[in-house]
């Protein structure tokens, strides 16, 4: 061992390398594998990638979400050093300690690194090398068994073959580049490197943040009953998303799923819920997908619920952590621009199982002081662009727009507001972004004063492309940013029903 | 009459002054408002608008839209100039001849405009305008019956109230900037401006084009009977788009539909479908939604389809006017990235009623010729990264690419490819855009030569905000593009299912 290398504490985690965090932990067994002292990556691409980089993908990702340089050990003969970093020929040459090890080395290989990981005494291994027992072929499923016979017999955790493996970003791991860099409160599972990426990438720009993200593939050892507990334990993790393919222990992921969904929302996607879905299920990660009534039944019997799709998961995951999770019914009022949309979007919502009741009398009566009447409507949907060419915002005219959403919030009506209101006109304009992101502020700030005054959570409605620099700021207030009215309606809807789903249940929604 | 007008020659349209396009026409009675010689905007605002231009929307989509401001005249006494144009006191102190004029100005001067309209001899009048008829009070549906009585004994058509009025890409007619500035085969209706718009600007994103566009309000003259009458003789328009919410005189509507959708595929998009739907419609354009079911029998008699949603409208429009429309049957091949996004892909394409079927034993040992084993499959869905951590493309690998989606093509198995393959691979990269485009026009290029060659359509899943700039390249070779798989395949499915409907009628689909 090195002398420059740091201490093994592990009765002190925070002080660990490579663990930059001091976020609370858990003394789960599962937890040191998400704070490795040192991580090697073995078999490191000495080609350029398309973009002219070399090192592959997950050196790369490291690197560009602050896993610490020095505690990051590339693992390829042929190579001195990539991207800065000293190169080493065999994970036994890496300096101590080297906790997790991640593999992107072709299968033959495999069986060999995880000798070498053994010896040198790593805590976890993930396997990104594929071409094992979802292939389907009797020898390549018979090599999965005995190299996982192996680290079980040593006491090493292995994640897949075939995912994308950890991320945790209190840590600066990371198997993608451009994820959030910032911790929060929501732990993700997925059998699917594809469906992690863009759980984590489309809910981050929505402005959610993870305690932890787990790729874990064909699940060779570490499995989703497991995650499930170390979720539970988590002092970090209030919420659970996943996708899962195929369930490999009935019994022990019904009993996990019970624990951690009766005290922490947890939303489930499952692939494969149709023959053809199923197939391709098999394909992937060699998973047989079972019967989706049985899974529905666990699910729900679990107070967990069962995403349809991804849009499903990702809105109804925006909705549960923002104040949606408080709404009290599916009276919803939308505040918006444009009969026509107006029209579809009563539609839309009342198909989702919402109602759009008409304001009482009295409260159109006082939106009618400052509403002029043509070209409006302060039914509800209230179109309400004020006798001009372009809709309501809080720069412009703040005090009549907050007037507005303060009378309609008051209103005994109203569960919940759907608005477009926000950004400044704009078609096709060239507002820049700027001015585009204060009045976004200035409208956040304003519903989040309403919506904690009055109780009301509000919804904006808005194209994900305009806000993105601003969703975070939404979701610290609590504020929902949804790309379409439909989709809204659709989220609010499975809240509704999920609580529903849970009665009887200890009420987290 | 000054001496600089053009000679009014309505027996030779094309040389009429504003109307700059030297398309075919029509001998239409409707023909003439939509090839204006001179357009008189009354009421333009002298109140700068949130970007401070003054004018108002419809002078400056005018002007941005390239109607020649010659023939172009503001009204508004209190103005001597307005985006350096010469503004005039009234209609009536226009240069002859004023053909169209836009309302501005509030419902209580409508009456004497009409009037003065009528004495200079207009051909048309679109009334922004509204505050009339929709309102419900008896005053003003009776004043708007009078303005109609009016123009009806003058022989001028008037278009609205409340309504952004006409869309002729043609001749420079547009009521919103940043629509597309060259003319095409697809005829647009609606009711709804903001409904209109979105039409107008989404499938002109994907690559559409429109002879004309029409938003007719509360249709108190021009209605919609009327104009698919007028889509019908019109030689530039092939496909009709509209947007209803509620049916004035149905025996003629339905008269008219069954005429146009027989010859030229029709889609109308029904608002007000549910009962606060058809409320908001009420409110809106004073409409009474009528039943859903009388007039789905009504469409489906006639071979028109009636859209459920406004995405349902765009993604069948984008379907029916690309390659897709030739499309044999439901057998989809999927080739794209990412296992697990093939296992929901292949769900969601599944649950739309589309099946997967397992490429032939002999297309996969053809495919397995050069298609490494290890995270991939070649079964459908077909998961080719061909071991490297990014897809396929046309640049990089063009020889391999071309072969995959020929062999999968060829395959008897397959009535129509779906893939994410095009583009180059980024997650957050910087890859410019003309590297972007680069890529996209290659595959677009490759694909349109492999649908020509096979007969099997090939439609692109692209993020929108990344193709934007080929898309309307990628219509010219007849490529769909369309942003989900779950998107492409219910548009597949929608058209499959139109063309089963329409069985007994042309087959035009």
């Amino acid at each position: 061992m090195s002398e420059t290398e740091p201490a093994i504490t592990t009765e002190t985690p925070s002080s660990e390398a490579g663990a930059s965090d001091s976020l609370p932990r858990s003394s789960h067994p599962l937890d040191p594998i998400f704070h490795p002292r040192g991580v090697a990556v073995v078999g490191v691409s000495s080609r350029a990638d398309p973009e002219g980089r070399m090192g592959g993908i997950f050196l790369n990702a490291l690197v560009m979400q602050g896993y610490p340089k020095e505690y990051l050990y590339p693992v390829n003969p042929k190579m001195e050093e990539v991207l800065g970093i000293k190169c080493y020929p065999s994970v036994l040459e890496c300096p101590d300690p080297v906790d997790h090890v991640i593999s992107q080395i072709p299968a033959a290989g495999l069986a060999e690194l995880v000798d070498q990981c053994i010896e040198k005494g790593v805590r976890s291994i993930h396997s990104f090398t594929a071409g094992l027992a979802e292939t389907g072929e009797p020898e390549l499923i018979e090599a999965e068994r005995e190299i996982i016979e192996k680290v079980k017999a040593a006491g090493v955790r292995f994640i897949g073959p075939n995912c994308m493996g950890l991320y945790v970003p209190g840590v600066g791991l990371s198997f993608m580049p451009m994820l959030p860099e910032d911790p929060g409160n929501v732990f993700m599972l997925s059998q699917s490197g594809a469906n992690a990426n863009t759980i984590l990438r489309s809910l981050g720009e929505r402005g959610l943040r993870f305690s932890k993200g787990v790729s874990f593939g064909n699940g060779a050892d570490v499995r989703a009953h497991e995650l499930l507990d170390y979720a539970l334990a988590d002092p970090q993790s209030e919420y659970v998303v996943g996708y899962m393919e195929g369930v490999q222990d009935a019994r022990r992921f019904f009993e996990r799923l019970k624990q951690v969904a009766v005290a922490k929302p947890t939303i489930i996607l499952k692939g494969g819920i149709t023959s053809d879905g199923a197939r391709a299920a098999h394909s992937h990660t060699g998973s047989l997908a079972g019967s989706i009534e049985i899974f529905d039944a666990m699910c729900r019997q679990a107070g967990a619920w069962r995403a349809e799709s991804m849009d499903e998961l990702l809105d109804l995951a925006t909705m549960v952590t923002t104040s949606v999770r408080d709404v009290k019914g599916p009276n919803v009022a939308l505040i918006g621009a444009g009969g026509g949309f107006a029209v579809l979007s009563s539609d839309q919502l009342a198909l989702v199982g919402l109602t759009l009741p008409p304001l009482p009398e009295e409260v159109q009566a006082e939106l009618r002081e400052f509403v002029p009447v043509a070209g409006t409507s302060v039914r509800n949907p209230v179109d309400v662009t004020f006798g001009r060419d372009h809709p309501l915002d809080f720069v412009s005219e703040p005090d009549l727009t907050r007037r507005l959403f303060e009378v309609i919030a008051n209103s005994h009506s109203t569960d919940v507001i759907l608005t477009t209101v926000g950004g400044p006109w704009r078609p096709g304009s060239d507002t820049s972004r700027d001015e585009e992101d204060r009045h976004f502020r200035a409208a956040i700030e304003e519903f989040s004063r309403i919506q904690e005054r009055t109780g009301v959570p509000i919804v904006m409605v808005q194209d994900e492309r305009r806000v993105r620099r601003v969703t975070q700021f939404a979701h610290q207030k609590r504020i929902a940013i949804v790309p379409t009215v439909t989709r809204a309606g659709k989220g609010i809807a499975d809240l509704l029903a999920w609580r529903k789903e849970r009665e009887g249940l200890p009420s987290i929604l």
